[in-house]
């Protein structure tokens, strides 16, 4: 695998694997990279330059084995295992993820959540566990924890990534309205609502200006 | 304005907004575009490239007058007037985005929320009402409604999006799992978590390669 892998193949990773399982819900044996792209509107070149990056997987004149692409690709995601999650800040947006199913099914396991409210401390949500933050500490030292989804206020974000940063967490999912510094051997990747609901709105103005020509 | 500018282009302008907000509210006049490449972390090349899409706004040797360069990215993005919003879903996603202060500051009023759920139809949410679906063709119908955001489960949100649409709602912001298919006058922003933890476990998995070299 080629060290360096543009963020555009990493962005479209994500939503090959999501195609190829609603095919393989199907049935779906094989697929020519032709069809995978009109289904994907992605032209059947990007595609195949897309997973050369990895080594290919399609066969001249075969096309796509689909349940073996499936697999390869979340070999290449890294949720061909479980990975161990945990949530800090039990608020509406981390409910939402504890009751995600989905999530478990794609081998993400949320396995404790953290919050400073004392009304939700001790409770259950979705059979997981919220933990007082004054326990994130000992609770990140002594368990397994891959990666932790940050649900915390915007102002409250930096010092908890900072500090799970300095007790080994290595990957943060970041739902504040921050770009977060973190050290080189942590990664991590932003969940911008607001630049979301923006790039929305630039689309609907633009749509908009059209309808006036 | 070109006619075509690219995603990654769109992509980068709320960035750009939101930095010019942090440096606005430090009381910041004016910043070169290599001050601004370097807090973004983007070239400054790119940085002229993108706004040089819309007209430039820089000048050379005094850089950016950061008040002008926001309002102007704000009215680019379409988010200089108010945008009238509607959650269809009132769980714990749709619940977040009503309780999310940000959006109104930004313009993004919500005026309304719709669920099936008869315990939450008739309650409030952060002072926004939510309604019977029943009652969701009548409302966008009869109210200005610019956008909807869609936190209902994947099942439903085809036909919601469908109802949506043939309603005429134009802008939708999909928090299902699912591309959506939508007639061409109808602009969405996906919000896919799935991918997102995905695309970090991708990069987890890498930083954890690169240690085992």
């Amino acid at each position: 695998m080629s060290d360096k892998i543009s963020t555009a193949v990493i962005r479209r990773l994500p939503r090959y694997y999501r195609y190829l399982g609603e095919l393989l819900e199907h049935n779906v044996v094989r697929i020519s990279s032709k069809e995978l792209s009109e289904k994907m509107d992605v032209t059947a070149s990007q595609i195949r330059q897309d997973l050369n990056n990895f080594g290919g997987f399609g066969m001249q004149g075969y096309g796509y084995n689909v349940e073996y692409l499936y697999n390869e690709i979340a070999r290449i995601l890294g949720i061909d295992k479980n990975n161990k999650l945990i949530v800090v800040g039990a608020g509406n947006l981390g409910t939402a993820l504890a009751n995600y199913d989905d999530f478990r099914r794609r081998g993400f396991i949320i396995t404790a959540m953290f919050d400073i409210d004392p009304k939700v401390i001790g409770t259950k949500i979705n059979g997981i566990r919220v933990h007082d933050m004054k326990e994130l500490e000992e609770y990140v030292t002594t368990n397994r924890v891959d990666m932790a989804a940050l649900t915390v206020p915007k102002s409250a974000a930096p010092a908890v990534a900072k500090d799970l940063a300095k007790w080994g967490v290595h990957a943060i999912w970041n739902f504040a309205p921050t770009d977060l510094e973190l050290p080189k051997d942590v990664v991590s990747e932003n969940v911008h609502l607001a630049e979301s609901i923006m790039r929305l709105s630039y689309k609907y103005k633009a749509l908009n200006d059209k309808k006036k020509k």
